[in-house]
């Protein structure tokens, strides 16, 4: 009897992205429409659904332009990209997209490697594309997240200072961001870390200013590592479906957190995601006839729900 | 400069035990004796080397008593078995074992088909273990281990009242145990839950009764329990290596925790097991070897140490 109202968490779901890009096969349009469509009716909220960036570098993302146009038909979603620079911005922009990440690698080694800029030419790079925004109506400005990876360590200048992974979350937000994410780019973060690190951004940019973390894998330590950004108020955490993804500018770095685990986690710990796992389960499909080289991770799909998971609340636990 | 004194958790090596025991192979003993060296040698602490049953029910364990003899030569090894009923208790306190654990499954439906025993049945079986180890030397006295299994949940009954979880733990201590230990034998852990559970057992057992969690990786959310076992002052944790395991009597129910990425996460916390990884992981390859079949486990194996891992704590995190 009564409501019960359960905290909530937002899963994003960047699959259609982030596992996109780092796997040979291009999937055709209708089955990414199909799978961003299932993935929403099965409750997801926002997803991230491809990145403008050159179609010669990846052919994988090059209909982003029809994905966003399809996304956004779709009620409640919140439609996300992912751009490089300004030219990137620009397309996300025409597109109508409901949010942009461009990403900041702590790692200077990283950024240089991977998109062949510096901090300060990045920083420049936002802050062109912060101006284009202010110009936009309010109604149609998207939200502009800075998203810094390998926040955690890097696979190729191994531990990063937290110090400066705080300055450089104040310098995109001073830059135009409206709000900071931070990356596990590398699967190196452990629980306590994150907590040290979320705290010490947050000091420098204010609590509401961090409020989603995208984390990997990698050593297995990927919902250990979603259970210490729960404990120190994160409320956003990013999820590939069948763990889909990596980072191929960082060697030995693959695997995103599995949607389905993340969600299993959380819903089973009372928290409310709005998604249907038995629903999101079935999405898999949609992927496994896709791309049946591709392995597909996830225990929870494996091993099946608990008995009686879907009473979970109404009786004893 | 100076003593740096990081809190200390307790990995207990149960491979050879839970993990055989789920396999078909058999190990042959010199296999199994390099093993539990190997692992003693990179720093484990605890090793559970096997269960005094019927070598009918379980072939691959039929060398305990010659393990044991083994292990204890070990300098600093802390030497475990598992027994089902009193025969074992004998044979364990005739091996001279350190510890012994008796498992009793919260759920009921889950004992009478895993051992053909009631609660009543059990408990009466462990006042008997209990009035026998009371009858030997107080140096020659094994600790006994009363193991709560199916204490989150069951394939076969679904989720257990936690009340039940904490009055058979106050029975298992007045049946004679010197402490509890809560096993996630079905992987239907989430980490709020293993709060919840802790908590209740402790407020009917005392604090101190309480220290070992033997968790799962079924449905993935492994570390992050354990973490949540941290975060409430649990200090012992199982693992396998390779995470072979799992229990043959819950069907669905697969895979312990890792213990390489157990002793990866708890040591990039900061926290000491006094394990050095980089030896643990060489141990992997006597089980490669000699079970060539065999799926082995492992995030960490696969993706390696992080750069510069080794000198954590002394560089910036």
């Amino acid at each position: 009897m009564g409501l019960s109202v359960r905290p909530t968490v937002l899963v994003s779901e960047v699959g259609p992205r982030d596992g996109l890009q780092n796997i040979q096969a291009i999937l055709p349009l209708a089955v990414k429409q199909a799978w961003i469509a299932a993935e929403a009716a099965a409750g997801v909220r926002e997803i991230e659904v491809g990145s403008f960036v050159s179609p010669k570098l990846l052919p994988q993302l090059a209909d982003t332009a029809e994905l966003v146009a399809f996304a956004r038909q779709i009620p409640g979603l919140n439609v996300a990209v992912l751009v490089a620079n300004r030219r990137g911005a620009e397309a996300a922009i025409a597109a109508r997209v409901h949010k942009i990440t461009i990403p900041l690698s702590v790692s200077e080694t990283h950024s240089l490697r991977n998109v062949r800029r510096s901090h300060a030419e990045m920083l420049d790079e936002v802050r062109v594309i912060g101006a284009l925004l202010r110009d936009l109506p309010p109604g149609e400005r998207p939200v502009l997240e800075g998203g810094l990876s390998t926040a955690f360590g890097c696979t190729l200048e191994g531990p990063v200072p937290v110090e400066r992974v705080a300055r450089l979350g104040l310098a995109l937000l001073q830059a135009g961001c409206d709000e900071i994410g931070l990356s596990d780019t590398a699967g190196y973060a452990n629980p306590a870390q994150i907590k040290t690190v979320v705290r010490a951004v947050r000091a420098a940019v204010g609590e509401a200013a961090l409020s989603s973390l995208h984390l990997h894998n990698t050593r297995g330590l990927g919902l250990a590592n979603v259970l210490a950004g729960l404990d120190v108020g994160i409320s956003t955490f990013d999820g590939s479906l069948c763990g889909l993804g990596g980072c191929p500018f960082a060697p030995g770095a693959s695997g995103n957190v599995v949607t389905e685990d993340l969600v299993f986690m959380l819903e089973s710990m009372g928290l409310d995601t709005g998604i249907d796992l038995a629903r999101l389960l079935e999405v898999r499909r949609i992927l496994r006839t896709a791309l049946p080289q591709e392995p597909l991770h996830g225990f929870t799909a494996d091993a099946g729900l608990p008995l009686h998971y879907a009473d979970r609340g109404r009786r004893p636990a």
